[in-house]
């Protein structure tokens, strides 16, 4: 931690700092430059806790230099960390395929998808069975039933199954069925339902948030991982910008950025970032490419029938295509 | 609703989007253009649900005209709504002081504070018992206790008061308590909590998103409303810009916005949009000269020491400045 | 200057930058934590230019304590400046209003304009000679001609005349007429326009770039200054965020922010900020009891005739109006 | 072009505004909503100019459906476009690598630059001699002696050479020596400056504004294209947002949104967008996967030396090693 003082900061008020910083058995050091006075603190600042140090007299501002997660702090865990999550691993190595339509309609259209995804390639179903939608008039998820689809289709493909859950109550109920947990981009800082999903210990894809700094969200996975859950994988959904050519900005840079800070993998959601379906083998190629451990796939056997975000799903046909078109970049990235 | 169609749609593409239309009951206007032709669709749009017109060949885009929030919208209820709150109404003619710490600490401190913001001339005492806090480190809040000193605080003063609440837990304990619910701007999209908080029939203070649209906000608010709860204020508290000089961009155009959208009341927060407590004043007053129904602002009885939000927070010496200062702006703007 | 090391430096690679700027004569503080070391850097930091500490082994990063800018910023320069422009002032208890049409689109609805705009109680008449448009097919500005019906403008009239440039070409041109130079939003790092307007010793208005910080903004303003033009006056006019309620998002917060980091005056422009007619005379208000030293609106004979800007632009009854319901803002700022 | 009508547009108020179309021999079309009227103009608007049907009584906005830049309008010119520069072409079924230092700092690192690169694959030496920097303190630039050491390192090793242009006096020099001039991100707008370069007929490298909207980048190259020089190429460098841990935010889905709207080819800037080292070469392949034209990475003999932007400089075996890495993302991209 680093103390800034103003440039007008008499002698008293220094000393008043250091007097609080050494009382708390931390070390003050002090740099007195021509413009302005900085003090170094050493030891552990959970001491300083309620001293408010930056409210003191001739305090211009603090700077934290260490991150406020730990556990998912690459440098307490330097290794890159290998998900299990039910018949296989996300992380180095592998590159994660997940796909389905973006909201459970029926029976019919989940266990067509669930066929069609995994015939492709695809090894996790994705499905919505709670919609967060911003208006109260669209179509909200068949909820348990969608479940129930979903546990149906993982019986008759081996796929993987994935939903997100926007509620305790919801998450309550879809452990009992999933493999995976999706906390979408509105619940980044849903914190009760981030510690929920700490204590589930099933493992949990966390979305970033709409207009998350990758500090935030490295902090909302802290969340879940301080619940004893370390099964996190985090999900680049776009980012919210002025720009209005796509419905969000795809951030890849983020991907190398979390690969420096983290030891969690990390996956691209291109449809939900583009919005646009022609733009989502480009960025699924450049995900790969950019070293992401996988991309999330929105596919509908019938996009100019689906219930939400028909503009951005692929056919069938596209996504095999996509697959297809995709493979080699996998391999070049090193990955299987 | 508005149809475009693509440059090179053919003749038969346009036949099919306006026969979908015809089909569901509803009318479709022709306008050829030289480079596009556009449709018009007239009637009642809920009909065309699932039939996905974007995604018909040759169809560009859809445009929505009308809003998807209805009940707030200003359109369907000119009249500005007085909203009762407590044992006071706030709305046209009124300007609502919510004065507090960030967070309860413990009994004195808010007893402390309630008497201090009542003499300064608040109406309403603000105070936290469930904190959303970005690291799962930092102070949580003090949850029931909190909510029974708040209680205290009322009947000690007369205010009434309000309190956040981050979860259904939270909220079902709360509305024992409190005369107005807050739902912050890490939940104005946590739907399940705007519908309970929709059922509970108590009075609801809704934060705007961090990057929220007023669009958005509006639909979160009908979330509310449309669950039989019309009594909700708006707040605006600063939105996420690549500015780092203040906290958040206030964004004090949002109040004439919503005036001309909806018939709901909105208020500002200073103390969370600036996070400096210089700014307060001048963006206070400000808040005052827009048109605002009134103001939510932070005090401690020692800034110093708090345990969240200190350099934002106002002394009571400060809060009682302020009371004085802002009092010939908010009487300018024809307020009591 | 701060130089935070990383969690793995060596000690060699610490004496090594310790040795870099011992050697530049400076002096280093070292605090050695149990996570990270940090060197604290005292003296005359412009000797370390070209050493590029940043790049040493084991540096993690480099803080500037210490703002860029010099002559703007308020720590070397505590009294608000007081800028002379024609036959006025602009600055601390004086409230400028900038008035007139977005672009001179001939000679009588200026001089017309500007009569009205003088009636009304402006002191400055604005109007576009040179218009930077988005579009090459979009009506660039009548240039010197419009010139010469600024000056016929202020003969006839009194009022200050105030034209933006855009270029070199037109700065040489138009300081032969001008009372006030503006550089607008778009060339706010234009520099070779900035130095040129240093070298004039004519006021400037600089707007704030579409997306600058205040940071930036100060340091465009430092180019001015630092050429030997002292008269500067910044104005607020919007910056680019998600928002499209209003065409930019008014960030008056800049305003106390601009106030402690800097001696200039400055004024707002809530016509371009909002682009919307009907909120311009709410922020105005606002304008004014924030702290700010002005406003600059547009008017025109006839909104519905512009060849640019109509939609914002009041009428001639509208800005009268304006400023008589603005009048007892100005006087409750303590402003003439 | 679309009008949409107040709710409650009276039928005069309709009529005047349709009256308005065909007085200027265009054709209305009528849609009667229940909650609005909507008009379908047909026709050449252009005719339109100048009656700002905007501001006639009862409307509410007008929606343009078509883009306002025509000749770089991929509608209007549906093959991508080839672009001749030096000895070489920039377009489909290439992939162009400019590399160079930031600023040219002497002739010898140069020199030395210029050899590295050529060596390594690249065939474009880029090296600034007109620097724009944010402080007027920062090192501005050797600027005609820069460019003649440009062209001797052309000579050298047969390299093109790009240098950025910031102002028209700048331009002028500059085209007598590089094969392609740049305009900057902070000139994007300086409308003089891209007329002139229009009227130069040297093929212009574009790069986006901070916090261009791909409209108006499209048209920026609109004022160049207008002026009678087709040779122009976009470079896409990151814009900025509110995420703070990359310098700017690369948006790499504007390269298929360009691909989409225009037959401009695009480029991408990793250097600029990311601001630190470890992140180019991931980004440069994503830049490949994604489908863009070629790269432009800042390279540096001595990055910790750098008087520019070290710390997302490569060295010479970083860039060689990078193009070796880089090779086979090219290859399957289908580019040379």
């Amino acid at each position: 931690m680093i103390i800034i003082m103003k440039p007008d900061a008499s002698a008293e008020a220094i000393a008043k700092v250091t007097g609080i910083i050494e009382g708390k058995g931390l070390q003050a050091h002090l740099s007195r430059g021509d413009e302005v006075t900085i003090i170094g603190v050493v030891g552990d600042k959970s001491r300083l806790h309620g001293s408010n140090i930056e409210m003191s007299e001739g305090v211009d501002k603090i700077l934290n230099v260490t991150e406020s997660y730990k556990l998912v702090n690459k440098k307490f865990h330097p290794d890159d960390s290998v998900i299990p999550v039910g018949n296989t691993f996300i992380g180095p190595g592998t590159f994660t395929v997940m796909a389905g339509p973006c909201a459970i309609e029926n029976h019919d259209m989940l266990l067509e998808s669930a066929q069609a995804v995994k015939k492709a390639g695809a090894s996790f179903l994705r499905g919505g069975a709670y919609k967060p939608r911003t208006s109260p008039y669209s179509f909200q998820g068949l909820e348990e039933e969608g479940l129930r689809y979903m546990k149906e289709a993982r019986e008759a493909t081996g796929l993987n199954i994935i939903c997100e859950v926007t509620s305790l109550r919801a998450l309550e109920t879809a452990v009992k069925y999933v493999d995976m947990l999706q906390i979408g981009a509105r619940n980044m800082q849903n914190f009760e339902l981030l510690k929920e999903a700490g204590r589930s210990r099933v493992p949990v894809l966390l979305k970033r948030g709409l207009s998350a700094t990758v500090d935030e969200w490295l902090n909302a996975a802290e969340y879940i991982i301080s619940e004893g859950n370390p099964n996190i994988v985090l999900c680049e959904r776009g980012i919210r910008t002025y720009e209005t050519a796509t419905r969000n900005t795809l951030d890849l840079s983020a991907v190398p950025v979390i690969r420096a800070k983290s030891h969690l993998p990390v996956i691209v959601d291109p449809s939900h970032a583009s919005g646009v379906r022609a733009y989502i083998e480009p960025l699924s190629k450049a995900a790969a490419a950019v070293g992401a451990d996988g991309i999330m796939v929105e596919v509908h056997p019938c996009p100019s029938c689906a219930m939400s975000d028909g503009p951005q799903s692929l056919t069938f046909e596209q996504f095999d295509s996509l697959m297809q078109n995709l493979k080699p970049y996998i391999q070049l990235a090193g990955r299987a």
